[in-house]
């Protein structure tokens, strides 16, 4: 009897912008290329058994771009929602070539790669809306950012802009993904949580705002299919009591888990707080096994050896 | 008897720098999504009949890119090449945007559409790298010239950095790019010519060089098989004398003829040279026809009405 034809499952690695610049680098295109070899290089090797979608952030490039407009009055300014295109042909092309390179140096000739521009539908009645809380961009003085056209929120470095981080409500273009990763192809998309766009009947608009990546993988990965979510960023994993003599990563957490650490208060809304609700939403939409570990290590994540792993229940 | 099956013939699409940003206008996003309409109406009509590759300039944008480069010290500089990917990320999203728009008012929801990341391949034995031609970004005084870390050129409005522009090899996607469109995709791609990069061994290097658009499009129009191609550009075709009191505009013009023209001299090295020398490489590459013709009127030209028709041998 002809054994029946099993697709590769389908794996989702979410960069965090470490896998870029790292902690107190200034971020030259070198330190980026040579960063990403690190995750880059466990993703080709995974590919051979995997079905990959490749996600990134993009908090450093757009704040830089964001620096660069405000230095610059000859230049009409552009809205975030196209800074936030630009990083994806920036950061998009970085991951594509040096993912080209490393199949290559594997011998892989003929694995199809694309790397697509995404925009990400929000709801314009989202009440993140009313309240922007997500600091991007340079850092000003209080005289400065009470000149400035746009909200801003004194932070512990100084005064920043503030956006509002509306929830993704659905990938456009999550239809062409997952035709491709059908097709065999390595697909790079949903960079710095997408473009924001909201729906008025039969147009989009682009909206000045930023959507959590985490968060937009994790709908992508609802939307498209994928078996295992992994979350890379720049540390081990989920930790309770964060940076307190008595923290603690754990290896693995159930829902239920994960839900009382919030309430508790264990995590920071700027940091782990987006990646541990991805998880959960991951696994609460009946993804298999989300992981949060560092970029270095995430084929041991994969192969249960390292990271937090979330399940839906405990064993 | 069962009809044989016959694809739609691909056409493929090259916008000009005028398709987003008018003579005149600073170029707000406004402008830009505005202007974008024009072309992608009639793209979105002609989709119905053809396969669709659109591609695209980005003089423009990128020269914007490189003036805000100039202005801010405080953010690590990026090189062209890094730029190229951020414009592909700026245009590809409002493209497929526009795109996405001009379908749904059409009916059409079901059209899977891409914008993708494209590199292209350039020999670093290119003559071209011996002599920088190309003007690109911002003008400058002659002294601020003087003191600029790259070659400058004087042109007829002032100072302006020049860079290399060699003949594209080959588009890295270009197997991706035929699968697509042969799955029905429309693809948009190969932005502002292409990331330029050298290919050494089993790894890419970027170059601070721009890659002819129009050259881009008709190397990735042999290297798909693209029946007919059209260059949109802000004038009405290709014309002899052009700017002179005897300007004539051609309506057809023989593979023969069009070298005879070059020879002549009728065509400007930065504006109209490379756009005949991409047709006439696309019909002799074994093209059936190739057109210029201005933005709005892409259809007409499609349905041989308009602009300048390329074909090998006259009939």
């Amino acid at each position: 009897m002809r054994e029946k034809f099993k697709p590769k499952p389908v794996l989702l690695v979410a960069l965090g912008g470490n896998a870029l610049i790292g902690k107190g680098q200034p971020g030259t295109v070198e330190e980026q290329f040579d960063n990403l070899k690190i995750p880059v290089t466990q993703i080709a090797r995974l590919s051979r058994d995997y079905r990959v979608i490749v996600t990134h952030g993009n908090g450093p490039q757009v704040g830089n771009l964001l620096l660069q407009q405000e230095c610059c009055d000859t230049v009409p300014r552009l809205p975030l929602e196209i800074l936030v295109a630009q990083t994806q042909g920036q950061i998009g092309y970085m991951i594509e070539s040096t993912l080209d390179e490393a199949l290559m140096a594997m011998g892989i000739n003929s694995q199809p790669l694309v790397s697509l521009i995404s925009y990400v539908v929000v709801d314009e009645t989202d009440k993140a809306f009313k309240s922007p809380s997500k600091p991007v961009g340079p850092v000003f003085t209080k005289e400065k950012a009470a000149t400035l056209p746009y909200p801003t929120l004194k932070t512990p470095k100084g005064y920043r802009r503030v956006v509002v981080s509306p929830k993704p409500v659905t990938i456009v273009e999550k239809r062409e993904i997952k035709t491709l990763i059908d097709t065999g192809f390595i697909v790079i998309c949903c960079g710095g949580g997408g473009i924001p766009v909201v729906r008025a009947g039969r147009t989009f608009d682009g909206v000045d705002a930023v959507i959590d990546k985490d968060l937009a993988s994790a709908r992508l990965a609802e939307e498209v299919g994928v078996d295992l979510f992994v979350i890379a960023t720049d540390v081990d994993g989920m930790a309770l009591n964060f940076g307190k003599p008595d923290e603690r990563y754990l290896t693995s957490v159930s829902l239920e888990e994960a839900t009382r650490y919030i309430l508790d208060g264990h995590f920071s809304a700027g940091a782990m707080l987006p990646k541990v609700e991805a998880a959960m939403q991951f696994v609460g939409d009946g993804g298999k096994r989300a992981v949060i570990t560092r970029v270095d290590r995430i084929a041991d994540a994969v192969a249960g050896k390292a990271g937090t792993k979330f399940v839906l229940e405990k064993e």
